[in-house]
């Protein structure tokens, strides 16, 4: 009687995984894709376009999830599921949606079907325009909470998708009881009844210090807006790997799960993998690394890092600080340059060879010795969050000559994600808050060449976080915690937790190597991202029109 | 009795073309590929391998051109060879070659096969270490020369290249009679004895106010050096359309033409274009637009315009200063991205429409608004001749997002190179030399996006020269001159020159726009090009050993 069910929500599909709790032994899992995946050019209930900027998620295909994949996973792992005692959940975040005051979607009341406000803002949503004004009477107040998120609430957040549904569809805004994170959506589904967690108010709606934003900042933003937290938001806030309740009949009839097992509170994916790594500790940073990079990291300090997304006490962990950076784009940009600048006898000598044309740009990368191609890029493709807080930031290549290859830029690209993940570093480390021990997970730990430039470049070794469940292995562990069978997530991660310690080491003379390509990617960096030459900005700003694609 | 010969002698071939001067109707032509090409690899007679930065060729093959293309053209045009009262050449430059007192090539003489310094150094053979000595001793003197050609030497020059062959094969520099550019060594051949013109002598062997370097000056590269000039350079100078002579029962051998018919004195490819398209009168610049581009600009006045490439009285047309500047990459650069850059799907649809890459993606970047892409970009892909002097300089791209194509960054490359060519204009401006008027000659001309950018971008209509046989004509017409057919090479552009005018005119809306790009070119130019920063030339210097490649 200790098995667990950990479900992770991903953009495009969720994973569910059964563990042992006793030793975190991962005995099946099964993946459900949403049928909607993300909404970001049509609504699919009324094929309305969408604006630009949009990405909306329909909540039935979670529910869906829930009775595909989690019975799938139990028969997977060959055991009864009469011995599962727990169920946890992770999400992406920030991904907030408006519910009635029974958690009913309202994109499910109706009437408000073929409204696009009623859906959920999925994270890669973004409100800009009110995320602009909620900074900007943030700043012209002064408000204490602005530095705890670098100086800048993102657009991606709580706060300006909502202040989008006020604004843009009223009778949307007024008809929803309750705005919140799919990720406590999914756990009321589970236990019948409304639970928010310190992590998700902490990271996604500004609460600090025990409280969200005044009245007072509010009425500045939208007289309308004033009473957004009493009526909408407010209420108790569960701790991570607490207890949410106990499993209802009808959740238990989609899952074949026994009814009152315990649910965990909700969680956000990147933050749950932390435990499953065991990087849990104060200057143990893990990156989780894909198409981005978040960076999570827990101390017993508090400091107000520049360009952080945000540090929330217990966060991440119980009793300890939770900080969290980020970069927007790493795995994104190596795709995008795989796909728009790799000519065409690279994709057939990867044929001939039978691999994946990464894996063949990496393994010619990989031959060169530093600094052979002559290159520095900056990372921001897709802006730049840690540290600079800037997403009209561009790319940048300086170096080019005729004897520049595909495999050049290639590696260069991987240096500067490298570079920027040490400009995090050095922030931590001038406030501070050191960074001891580098962990990484995610789908980019695959890539040797990626691995062992990271270690270079920061001249750390780099412990990775082996499953291959990724945060799903998180949520069960919070869901063993739930469940009583450890006392805390702790304890859950000294038994369940895995991983490979020192798996890339720091070579000596290709870190040296590193120091002289960084010192040349910080003057880059500070040029063009701290108004040496605000290039990045006009050209941004001068574009005719938005170019549709992309 | 009015028919004239010119012969073009290219990097890999030689044109000769049969032009009637009584209008400039081009009759016949014929193209003859070196068969030694360009020997950048090995040297042919021994297969003995060549050190990087090397490009020799083999004088025999541009007798085989008189053999060959002459007689060819002459059927081709259906005349009789009787009627042919003259020939002309050019050449590139500076390709200059160790020959015997005779005029017998050194790598002719017994002995001397086997080793590379006999061949003719083509101009895209580099001296770097013995230039770089060239101009440090110049500095350091005070030599006033030095202003004349943009305060840099170039390694592609005579001086560098003798300097060469006397360092590294004493024997092959003891042995050698003379030094001169194959321009003058083909008319040599054809006449039977040595000429020199002011053109060669001023653009590539620092010939200025009537004398060469002094002896001082040579002794201080080398004690063995101090009677170059003396020894091996001397001798009078002819004006450009002079006859250097007639043609000689040999030459009239090789060339099917008549014994002692006029041979015009020898000439350089890019300037022998400019009468060709008209462009010979104060403030016409013409632009020579191939791989590279060549900027040639007659005027009234001696300036010193920075960055220049040389200035010398009567270099392009008899009684005018003629300007030289240069961008070193501009073809090649295109060229390089549709190789190195463009992912498959453009291949296939290039493929699909049935038209060339080029075009392809010339169309898809001409639907763009001016600015849209985002992007700006330093064309220094192969260095900055004018008006930064510094081939150590690279590429550079600005404006990345992952929204980027190839198509944009194709168009921003384009730009880049007219952002180029306005920095040279600016120049000449600010020189007190203002350039009234521009003209293209070239390949490039054929492409209608990229006139139609550089006419937007300088805000200047565009004159083409319209021959099909680019530089061939313009030596004919020098032929016509040396013949007495025309009394000098004006009047031989007037009847015998030719040109589209107005064949682009500039958009006041686009150019609106490129002004505002053009100025983040010029601050990033002047950022990483003047000193603001170094990264370029750290970045080349840090590269652990030459990449084989390019």
């Amino acid at each position: 009687m200790s098995y667990v069910v950990g479900v992770d929500f991903g953009t495009l599909s969720a994973r569910a995984v059964v563990v042992d709790a006793r030793d975190g032994a991962e005995l099946g899992s099964a993946v459900h894709d949403y049928r909607h995946a993300v909404m970001d050019r049509t609504l699919a209930a009324t094929g309305a376009e969408l604006p630009p900027q949009w990405a909306l998620q329909d909540p039935d295909d979670y529910l869906e999830a829930l009775r595909t994949a989690v019975p799938e996973a139990v028969r997977a792992a060959g055991i009864s599921p009469d011995e599962v005692v727990g169920i946890g959940t992770d999400f992406t975040a920030s991904s907030p949606m408006p519910v009635l005051a029974d958690g009913t979607p309202l994109c499910k009341v109706p009437g408000f079907e073929d409204r696009p406000h009623a859906y959920v803002k999925l994270w890669k949503h973004h409100a800009q325009q009110q995320a602009d004004r909620v900074n900007a009477v943030a700043e012209q107040r002064g408000e204490p909470w602005l530095a705890r998120y670098g100086g800048r609430i993102s657009s991606e957040w709580e706060f300006a998708k909502a202040l989008q549904v006020l604004e843009e569809d009223p009778e949307a805004y007024e008809r929803m009881d309750r705005w919140l994170e799919a990720a406590d959506w999914i756990v009321w589904q589970l236990c019948g009844h409304e639970t928010r967690t310190i992590c998700t108010a902490g990271y996604k709606a500004i609460h600090q210090d025990g409280a969200y934003p005044s009245e007072d900042y509010l009425r500045q933003l939208d007289e309308r807006f004033e009473d957004f937290v009493s009526a909408k938001l407010d209420g108790p806030l569960l701790p991570l790997g607490a207890r949410a309740g106990d499993l209802t009949a009808e959740a238990a009839g989609w899952t074949g799960l026994p009814e009152g097992i315990a649910v965990s509170v909700g969680n956000i994916d990147a933050h749950v993998t932390a435990p499953a790594a065991r990087a849990i500790e104060t200057g143990q940073m893990l990156m989780i690394m894909g198409t981005s990079t978040c960076h999570v990291m827990n101390a017993e300090q508090l400091a107000e890092v520049p360009g952080m997304c945000g540090v929330v006490r217990d966060g991440i962990v119980p009793g300890l600080y939770g900080y969290e950076a980020g970069q927007t784009g790493v795995g994104d940009i190596f795709a995008w340059f795989l796909d728009e600048s790799v000519p065409p006898r690279y994709h057939e000598e990867a044929r001939a060879r039978g691999v994946a044309l990464h894996d063949h740009l990496s393994q010619l990368a990989g031959e060169q010795e530093v600094g052979a191609h002559g290159l520095v890029a900056l990372d921001w493709n897709n802006g730049n969050r840690s540290v600079l807080v800037d997403h009209e930031l561009s790319g940048l290549i300086v170096g080019l000559t005729l004897a520049t290859r595909a495999e050049d830029i290639y590696r260069a690209l991987i240096e500067a994600t490298a570079f920027g993940t040490r400009v995090i570093l050095d922030a931590f480390a001038a406030a501070g808050q050191p960074v001891a021990e580098l962990f990484a997970a995610g789908g980019l730990i695959k890539n040797p060449l990626v691995m062992q430039i990271y270690a270079d470049v920061t001249r750390m070794p780099l412990h990775l976080a082996v499953s291959e469940q990724g945060p799903a292995l998180g949520s069960a562990m919070h869901a063993a915690v739930a469940a009583g069978v450890h006392a805390d997530i702790r304890a859950a991660a000294e038994v369940m937790g895995k991983v490979a310690r020192d798996a890339y080491v720091p070579d000596e003379a290709r870190a040296d190597a590193y120091d002289a390509l960084y010192e040349h990617y910080v003057r880059l960096h500070d040029h063009f991202g701290r108004g040496g030459d605000d290039v990045m900005h006009s050209l941004r700003h001068a574009r005719p029109r938005e170019l549709a694609r992309g």
